[in-house]
């Protein structure tokens, strides 16, 4: 196991009617002037968006706002939200959304009382050294950005999709994340199906590692992965079905909170190739996911066999055959297949319809990353062979 | 599922050499003057003590001390270091220690801002406002107590072992906790059985639940389960193996910071006897654990036999009896006594040398406690006569 630190910082309110807890909190914070952050306008839809301006107006608080995040969300739209918030002097920013509207809410916070620009995190010419707290109303169990110390976020300036802080990000971890499962009994089947695939990667993220003697971070994982591949058909199949929702809902949290992958090494290296995916063809990033994962498990597990052979059995149930650990391994990646297209998700490039012409330009922003290898553009566009 | 709130709140700094983050955790919150509170010496044989001080001493800290707490630690002695706590004006508590330790310095850090008599929190007289901050450094992975919300502490004045804050318990969470397993490697074999049983108690308190629908914590609990089951013995007979001790100390944490158990109902009659016991008795929590445990489940299994015969075959791989629920389960509880004896513990009063005499006693103590059935004294009789 290595040395680590974890900072379970986010207080999370579960369950039905947990938006009540909503002006103690922001009143425990020392909040006055709310900053509302949210996305397309599905809150206004649902009635959540009256019935949390009920709740600050009650609750005599201040409030600011601006809608209009965009799944992916482009800093310039962050670079407004800062104007905002600083001319409104709001001391508390509120996302509510998925993890597009609190990721792009954690770019704000730290945005604000910096005075260059914000990009300037993502590039590590900066290190942020403070940031208005963030809380959470949650409507799209996906990122985990709810309780996360991440936050990504596209420069249109060449649509690089990158971490806005890489230093000191616990500073953006939100204060407290208010999880109603009922606010997502209407999540259409495809969001849906993006949130559990998205859910299911940063788990597997976790778990695809060379760092041994891991084992109950190795359980912990399992786990999380074993419930996601239980409930997610169920919340695609059974919109309404309150249960589930609350075990997805949850896993999501878990998975990227940290706890789970504590002393071990990650790979995000499909997370990334996905995020440039969705980046560049504005594809959803679930998409991303289930087209740039199982080709780089196709790359990786003749390199590293047992590590997914290890994933196959444990999590897939996958009967091990001790004579060829190579077709177990394989094993597990088609399962991930299945499940994906179960979700009726894409699993190819060509599927998603995405044109294979800008393969060279993917590679160059994906250079030199991972850990169980650490990949270079022939890899990358190996990689991306893998998933035409 | 039930509604929960979860705050996770302790920073947990793990790995070899953790400590050398001790003072810039106690800048992070403000201390100047720090209040040592450690046990009975072993700090001081082991050497930690001489480098603590001088980590403190080097940062420019004031150290105030008091040792000398006892397992089961007790009452009087809080009231002393709140005394002491006081009249140096301490402004934050170090704890060194295990579970004891900490309990102990956890009802300290109540006790000093308020008016009244610490004990007062234990019988609902009153409920703590503030604390001190308190944080670790722990040296016996056992308790949980490092990133818990919990404190029991025995009043010598009836032998009454209890929680010591019933309600607003987030307010004495470890605001940071150092975690190195290097400082486990020498501890005894008798105390790191103690250790392993305890932190499995904490799980199958929160695993044994009437609660339905908790799929993902479910599936938690029976990782942590397993990997203390798997390591558990590991330590027992390979002191020095590093490995095995880390994943038992971040079991600690992980097993008891709440995490695993949110949005069920927990059972903690069992606990509650083994604290009865220990504390009439002066055996060790961890024996007392050991002889509970079996008993509790051996009266209940027959009511709820579903509920043990998934944990059979979900955590100790007992063969589903499809045709007798109540044999599958009765089998878990076998394989729960044979892990114990295979770390050397008592699994009846008898073999702990405990006269039988005090059965009322200890059953007026326990009455009208417990979720999955609250029990009532009969009840406690007859888990009583099951553990002779």
């Amino acid at each position: 196991m290595e040395n680590f630190t974890f900072d379970g910082a986010s207080r999370v309110i579960f369950g039905k009617g947990a938006e009540k807890n909503l002006t103690s909190e922001i009143k425990r914070l020392g909040g006055k002037k709310v900053f509302l952050h949210y996305g397309m306008g599905s809150i206004k839809k649902s009635g959540l968006y009256d019935k949390v301006i009920k709740l600050l107006k009650d609750g005599g608080f201040e409030v600011i706002e601006q809608g209009g995040v965009k799944p992916n969300p482009v800093i310039s739209h962050v670079r407004e939200g800062i104007k905002i918030c600083r001319n409104a002097k709001a001391d508390i920013i509120l996302a509510i959304g998925g993890g597009s509207v609190i990721d792009s809410a954690k770019a704000i916070a730290v945005g604000v009382p910096y005075s260059g620009d914000v990009w300037d995190f993502a590039e590590s010419k900066a290190v942020p050294q403070t940031a208005l707290p963030i809380g959470v109303i949650l409507t799209i169990p996906a990122a985990g950005s709810e309780t996360s110390r991440y936050s990504v976020v596209t420069n249109e300036d060449g649509m690089w999709k990158r971490d806005v802080v890489n230093e000191n990000n616990d500073l953006i971890r939100p204060k407290f994340a208010i999880l109603n499962p009922e606010f997502t009994l209407n999540l259409p089947p495809f969001e849906t199906a993006c949130g559990v695939v998205d859910i299911l990667a940063h788990v597997m993220e976790r778990y695809f590692s060379r760092t041994t003697n891991v084992d109950l971070s190795d359980k912990l994982c399992e786990a999380v992965m074993k419930s996601v591949i239980k409930n997610g058909p169920v919340v695609f199949k059974e919109p309404g079905n309150y249960d589930a929702r609350a075990e997805i809902m949850w896993a999501g949290s878990v998975a990227h909170n940290d706890l789970i992958g504590m002393g071990r090494g990650w790979d995000f290296v499909s997370h990334r190739v996905g995020m440039e995916l969705s980046a560049m063809y504005d594809i959803a990033h679930g998409e991303s996911l289930t087209i740039a994962f199982p080709a780089w498990m196709k790359y990786m597990y003749k390199l590293y066999p047992v590590i997914f052979a290890k994933f196959a059995v444990k999590v897939f149930n996958i009967d091990n055959d001790f004579d060829s650990i190579e077709k177990t391994a394989f094993a597990g990646i088609k399962a991930v297949e299945s499940f994906y297209k179960g979700l009726n998700m894409p699993i190819s490039l060509t599927e998603a319809k995405v044109p294979l012409d800008k393969f060279e330009v993917l590679a160059e922003k994906c250079d030199k990353i991972g850990n169980i290898k650490k990949i270079d553009k022939k890899d990358v566009l190996e990689i991306l062979k893998l998933a035409t």
